[in-house]
């Protein structure tokens, strides 16, 4: 059932770019950005990046068209399909994978139609076709692929994903130019984690709407802290294993304390450090009669602590023995990864040495950061206080947050309403063009919607060789915070203010009715850039 | 520093019912409605309640009036205080308690001026003045209210606070009466849990705000649900003890389960019955094909089952003992509550036994409900594949979720910024006829504003006798869900739906702009009454 919101929503007609609102032709940037060829890619790493220029409309043949979502939500999908749906010249089909990657292989698919779309327009979720995370790598599951695509006779395969599924998408296109098959593979930056940017890519997708999600909830649980001055709230946001979605919020809300994990790594500090450096905060507010604040700490922070780090390295190689018991694997550790262990609350223990993913891993995203460093904050403010270190007299009482589900599957943001429709219809055009292996870009997204520049990237261009499981792979690159971009520059510079003042802002909730400056935003990370 | 948000809503103009827009008289209401008067309220106890009447604008004299925050906060606060100040006469002077009732005692106060209100019109929290869980209950306490409100000649002192903050207002109100103080105290209803209700009051301010908060949230994790297919959901609300806040997020969202702490108190059920009716529900739908689901679960659930509130008795009997450890503890049980106390995992345990209040006892508000029922039912369900019981052959994969602190400061809705607006001006109305011992009450709140009504109950009509650590008390009564209420009913007779249909709407965020059903809706339990 529809709330009045969603239906007034689904009238809302998003804005394109004017060099998309009719027929383009893609011209190639004059640079090659695949400088060095990767080996798995030998055809589409001599691609060049496109650049759209509008033409004429053009009557264009039809196309058969298969689409898919893989991995986790973020808001804007089904405007992707919305976009590349209404892109398609008449007589076209869209067919739409069921529930990830695993409907390409397994040949599930449902054919999407005008009426199917009408209550998915600017809605959040993927739930129109589900998502999943099946990797398409195996031979047998390239060949279920090309199957399938055959079956259906597609013209083009638009994949919307993060990272790996970009990466795929890559292996894929090479894969059905290697055999001969004219199907393009077009994909979509996809990820609220905000880590697939770069080259091209200004944001992916997903990425401005969770952060209002969690940027309304962090202000309002600040005016809160104000308010009623006796917590401090430790919140934790989701992303792996970047620090984007922290930063973001860090500039909309202006927290006491934000953790920034590219930082902590390039700093080499300890678990010991951060608890260090949190309890300075403590101390500092509290001779400042200020028992209460606001901290953020990105869910993937643990990972940039150089004793976690290797605690779960070295807890990993351990868990490969399926009969460690608790006492084995604490026996096993590194005198020093031994400490950093029993520093460690016995609950938080537990999760690391007990919770293993599917290839006997620790569960890095299980860890529950925020607790871990509210305990040891605590216990190290009490052995100050009992030493009467730096005059600590204030009461310590701290909340746990998280701030995770709710902000993948919101109602997409204007600014994530028109971006993905644009994107769906950019991925329309570059297959209509037999575009393959491309990634496709809409950029100047600081500036007026119409405005917007459109083309693509080759997917060759993105990838890197990255260790995987112990193999060395190409894969396309995670874009972590970097300390000299002009997003992290300007935080760095506005933090010291936000330590000790209350400079708390409140963004409330998205907004879709009202004058511009409230519902058309962009990401301040962008408009740092 | 203020958002474009919160600027925007700075110039909002709460609406004001038509009965309030001029001067007023008040008239009795024929009947009395404390019918038994309470020993402690030999004046208040013969008022009748109040309706306001519109009359002409007459020059009123300028007042001198307290206003005070009391206990949590809720969204609307500011606008109470800002409707009050609106309201007074020319040349009136209004002070804010600061931090709370401790401010009355301790004479902490400050004057407000229009430029001061200036950036907290419509705006959440209560950081105007702060707020806090001072009881006034001494004798040398009400010693020092009076002097506080003789020192700033007050005519008026307005409690915004809750079920205790008014039962306070009604003390301290018969205090001054029998002290010939001439000075009206007045209650505003405020509470996000909304069991301020009841006898003329229709909902306290700031429930509305929470809920849609809330219900934002839940919206979006239920369309996460469906979307990836994979996690149930436990979804924790604030609010105690009642179930209001559940029920009204129900009736927004459609969620799969709803617990109700009513219903399992009037159904005498125990911790292993519910464990059991959620496992039930997960088979169910497993048997469906769907591992996946979104439960609620109010935080005051866990006072209304009886195995563990007999449990949390003979904890705090056991407690009175400052040498008890955990073991002493465990051993000095009943059978049945320490059957009780080894079902519950290990962590909850010691929640349950090494958190305790000022007082000594069990702090209930720190179990994790949402946890203790997710690893229960996760056993129940292993043991069920293992017996083959039921056929359950599903994958049972939980998150916890906590809507919390995130709801308490929220911008205000319309609806509760008019409310509290509304409020004010008519507790200032109040206080200019030398009302005391009242709770200012607007109602009809489904109409249009502009035709609500305006009125007081007399605090003491609210009262009734209860047992307040091992004393029998006249206090005011919390409202409880109404088994036999339109809202329970309504959501009893669409339930069995939402079991399996996969029925959730999204409500979305709270909207400033645009049409007024999505602006200025009214809580849904409100409607079904």
């Amino acid at each position: 059932m529809l709330s009045e919101l969603q239906k007034a929503r689904i009238q809302y007609q998003p804005v394109i770019p004017a060099v998309l609102q009719t027929s383009v032709d893609f011209e190639q940037e004059p640079v090659a950005q695949a400088v060095v060829p990767p080996p798995p890619f030998p055809t589409i790493s001599t691609f060049k990046a496109l650049r759209a220029v509008a033409k004429a409309t053009t009557v264009a043949r039809p196309l058969r068209v298969g689409v898919v979502f893989s991995g986790g939500q973020a808001a804007g999908g089904h405007n992707v399909i919305c976009g590349l749906f209404d892109a398609l010249p008449i007589g076209s089909v869209l067919y739409g994978f069921l529930n990830g990657p695993a409907g390409i292989v397994k040949q599930k698919s449902v054919e999407l139609t005008k009426e199917m779309l009408h209550d998915f327009r600017n809605q959040g979720g993927f739930d129109l076709i589900g998502s999943g995370r099946t990797k398409i790598e195996t031979t047998s599951q390239f060949e279920a692929a090309l199957k399938s695509v055959q079956d259906l006779k597609l013209d083009g395969l638009v994949i919307i994903g993060g990272d790996d599924s970009n990466t795929n998408a890559a292996y894929l296109a090479e894969f059905f130019l290697q055999r001969g098959v004219k199907c393009s593979v077009i994909g979509v930056p996809k990820t609220i984690d905000g880590d697939l940017q770069g080259k091209g890519i200004e944001i992916s997708f997903g990425f401005d709407t969770a952060c209002k999600i969690y940027s309304e909830a962090i202000g309002n649980t600040a005016r809160d802290a104000i308010s009623a001055k006796k917590y401090y709230y430790f919140i934790k946001l989701m992303g792996r294993s970047a620090s984007h979605i922290a930063l973001e919020c860090a500039l909309k809300v202006h927290p006491n304390l934000t953790l920034i994990g590219e930082e902590i790594l390039a700093e080499q500090q300890t678990l010991p450090q951060v608890v260090k450096s949190i309890c300075d905060l403590v101390c500092e507010r509290a001779a400042a009669g200020k028992d209460y604040g606001v901290i953020l700490i990105p869910e993937g922070v643990i990972e940039f602590l150089i004793d976690i780090k290797e605690l779960i390295a070295e807890l990993n190689t351990l868990l490969l023995d399926k009969n460690s018991d608790f006492q084995k694997l604490e026996m096993g550790l590194s005198i020093a990864s031994k400490a950093c262990f029993q520093l460690i609350p016995e609950s938080i223990q537990r999760q690391l040495t007990m919770d293993r993913d599917p290839h006997g891993n620790v569960q890095v995203s299980k860890i529950e950061t925020e607790r871990l460093l509210m305990a040891l904050v605590e216990s190290e403010l009490e052995k100050r206080k009992q030493k009467g270190e730096g005059g600590y007299a204030g009461t310590f009482s701290a909340q746990p947050i998280f701030c995770g589900y709710e902000g993948r599957c919101g109602l997409p943001s204007n600014f994530d309403a028109n971006y993905c429709y644009s994107l769906g219809r950019l991925a329309a055009m570059l297959i209509e063009h037999g575009k393959t292996g491309y990634i496709a870009t809409l950029s100047g997204l600081t500036q007026p919607v119409t405005q917007w520049r459109a083309g693509a990237v080759p997917l060759a261009a993105l990838m890197h060789q990255e260790m995987r499981a112990g193999v060395e792979k190409y894969v396309i690159k995670k874009a972590l915070v970097d300390l000299k971009g002009k997003p992290f520059l300007h935080f760095a510079n506005e933090r010291a203010k936000w330590r000790l003042e209350d400079a708390y802002t409140q963004p409330g909730p998205i907004q879709f009715f009202g004058p511009a400056e409230l519902t058309d935003s962009v990401p301040c990370s962008l408009r740092c850039e």
